[in-house]
């Protein structure tokens, strides 16, 4: 078998085998063929795409490339989530501990990458003590007693993405669905999981600016999942505005706690609601998605969700304390309200600008190397659809510097008109 | 700039401006653009296609990518000519004594290849005593005393197109019509030529094999000749059958004199003339292609021509005695006769079929360190159109060795029919 003869084919227009797939990842990860052949076979993809077998042989090669995760020791269903990114999106910190809470076992790895704000790990480092590194053995552990645990990243997960994403990166081709897809679920494969269940983000500040390009992305995502033995549910979710009010780490932190006591803002929850409800369906606990939904509402409701986050928090070293007092949470020093500068309605927040805005502050990283600021973000005061008046503040930046270029880019972010605008759900779809 | 922007400019179906392309070839020859870039690159203009203007751009870039040749010391417009390449392809051997005959003064520099049999050079190189290699100064003094010189290719001429094609090969671009007309047109400029007149072959013994694409390479090949101040015509020619009798190297040469001595095969001697009749048009011996035939005919029938290609071989140390002798010439200890099977017509000789049994005998190259055996080859005894009875002889092989899969693809090369086949031109269109 010879790579130039795949490339040929892919540029033909002609699909791939299981072992032409499975020759052409494990001769990549070891070298034998070249950067610049799997260049040209990834530039091929993003005009002649691949079928959903092809996806699902590339998916499976990537994902046993290297190390693997074995959650067998861990009872029950293991079910994972992964979003496709977006901005304030703080819904795993909430999700993961209210399904802990009804029963259904979270044991999840997590990397850190570049964004707008840190990942899942740097915002619960953001909490006083927290670690997010525990041995195989505490890691299994305390999934088995508590019911969750979330850890970095350490093993050799995946190198195929890793050297391929790394080449997409630097020659054009990130924006292909066969190639997102496939990089997306093998990481999910490798970490274990027996289900998935897939929060695909749509609109301006998220990957997919259109919901065609999502809703391809979710299907082909739900299709490798069910070609590969895992039952995967894909919600196509809105992220023109930012998710929520928060958008940082320690704030968001607060925003994970508030909806966990039932305060939260209402399209934030009802996301996290849908997403934890197919968790549940997927884990096994219930056969019906309403059920499932009713049993979590009242997790919140009573406490126990609330009750499984701080169990969780306790159980990798955090201090607990800030839940019933937020101040105790790193906090910046200088506070600049946002005002509104018309009369009206806010009829769009531009979540990318805001996330920019909120990267300039120290809250994301620009490179691997940067550090983040746990104490900077921004605060939305309102939300799309809401009535302002001129001078009302409808965003708050919460800085340790600089900050005149995130003050500028929050109030262009901002779109007033005189009469009521008509508001997109947060959820557009399930898929599955 | 940046590489990968340019990339995505491909992708997205941009052109490149004259600044982003010379970038892209300056910074690859020099290593600093990786092979992986590149490859991206070509394998999206393979999608996407270039405009006139971007190929232009990307032949001039090629062309001064490394060192060119001055043929300023040779009196006269140097007229250079290229066959895309065929199955018995000896029109250079003829076509340029032909026109140094007439006064147009013939300066190449040829390179070697891989092939069905060998090269210009090659084929030279089976009379006994020919030189290929000349001090710079015996190449321009031979051309302005004799009017001709045909040498190798010894400067690091375009090694944009060396580096540019060894990738494309590795990674399925070569076909891109774009691609291929660059890099003919930048080592003809290289080379020194002010005018090229191009030999386009199409089908079945091409590497073009249906009349559009080759409509489409000989057309842009003329837009960059005109974009480049160098004036181009394309001839479309025919490369069905083999060209002419003789498929191999002594026996071309052979070939070579027969047409000479006004004694060539009808079709061979068409193409020569037409491809000669431009050459002399665009040195500026003749403003009309008529007169400019007449005069090349009669060089022909007068014996000019042959003694012009006798002083060619002579001032380049070659013996001429086999012209009245061609036993003089490397002959093949076997000749086997291949003979119809039946009564009718030649409907078709597949040039592909016969070029490969040509090469398995030993007449070319199937990697570069490959050596050439000069003796053995094809002749084509009948040709399309022409009535066979059973037990004709149709081709003979000329073999020094094993012969068993050539006797069989030569065979199988001919297709006989009980009724007259439409004969296609060997001339189907003259471009400029």
């Amino acid at each position: 078998m010879r790579m130039v003869d795949l490339i040929l084919k892919k540029r033909n227009g002609q699909a791939l085998s299981k072992d032409e797939i499975e020759f052409m990842i494990n001769n990549y990860v070891i070298g034998e063929i070249p950067d610049y052949q799997m260049s040209a076979f990834t530039m091929a993809v993003c005009f002649n795409g691949m079928d959903n077998n092809e996806v699902s042989y590339l998916t499976h090669a990537m994902a046993f490339s290297g190390d693997t995760v074995d959650l067998s020791a861990i009872r029950g269903v293991k079910v994972d989530k992964h979003s496709s990114g977006g901005v304030g999106d703080k819904t795993s910190l909430i999700v993961l501990p209210l399904v802990a809470s009804i029963g259904v076992p979270v044991a999840k790895m997590s990397g850190r990458g570049l964004g707008h704000t840190g990942g899942t790990l740097d915002k619960l480092e953001a909490i006083n003590g927290f670690k997010i590194e525990l041995s195989n053995d505490d890691f299994i552990n305390n999934v088995n007693e508590i019911g969750i645990a979330l850890v970095g990243q350490t093993s050799n997960l995946v190198p195929a993405d890793k050297k391929l994403y790394g080449l997409r990166d630097a020659t054009g081709t990130v924006e292909s669905i066969p190639l997102i897809a496939s990089s997306i679920m093998s990481k999910k494969i490798a970490s274990g999981a027996d289900a998935i269940v897939l929060d695909v983000k749509v609109g301006a500040g998220a990957f997919m600016k259109n919901i065609n390009d999502a809703r391809e992305l979710a299907e082909i995502m739900v299709s490798i999942g069910n070609n590969l033995n895992r039952k995967t549910v894909a919600i196509l979710s809105n992220m023109n505005e930012p998710l929520g009010y928060e958008v940082g780490n320690a704030n968001e932190i607060k925003e994970v706690v508030d909806v966990l006591k039932g305060k939260g803002e209402a399209k934030l929850t009802e996301l996290c609601l849908e997403l934890a409800s197919n968790m549940a369906v997927l884990g096994g606990k219930y056969t019906n998605k309403a059920e499932a939904h009713q049993e979590l509402n009242e997790s919140i409701s009573t406490g126990k969700a609330l009750e499984k986050f701080k169990e969780f928090v306790l159980a990798q070293g955090g201090n607990v304390d800030f839940i019933n007092d937020y101040k105790l949470l790193p906090q910046a020093k200088e506070h600049i309200s946002i005002t509104s500068e018309n009369d009206g309605y806010i009829s769009s927040i531009n979540a990318e600008e805001i996330g920019i805005a909120a990267m300039l502050l120290g809250a994301g990283r620009k490179v691997k190397t940067d550090n983040i600021d746990y104490a900077v973000g921004i605060t939305i005061c309102k939300k799309t659809g809401e009535q302002v008046k001129k001078g009302d503040v409808i965003a708050i930046i919460h800085s340790n510097g600089q900050h005149t270029d995130s003050i500028a880019k929050t109030k262009a972010a901002f779109e007033i008109q005189t009469s009521m605008p008509t508001v997109d759900p947060i959820i557009y779809d399930v898929i599955q």
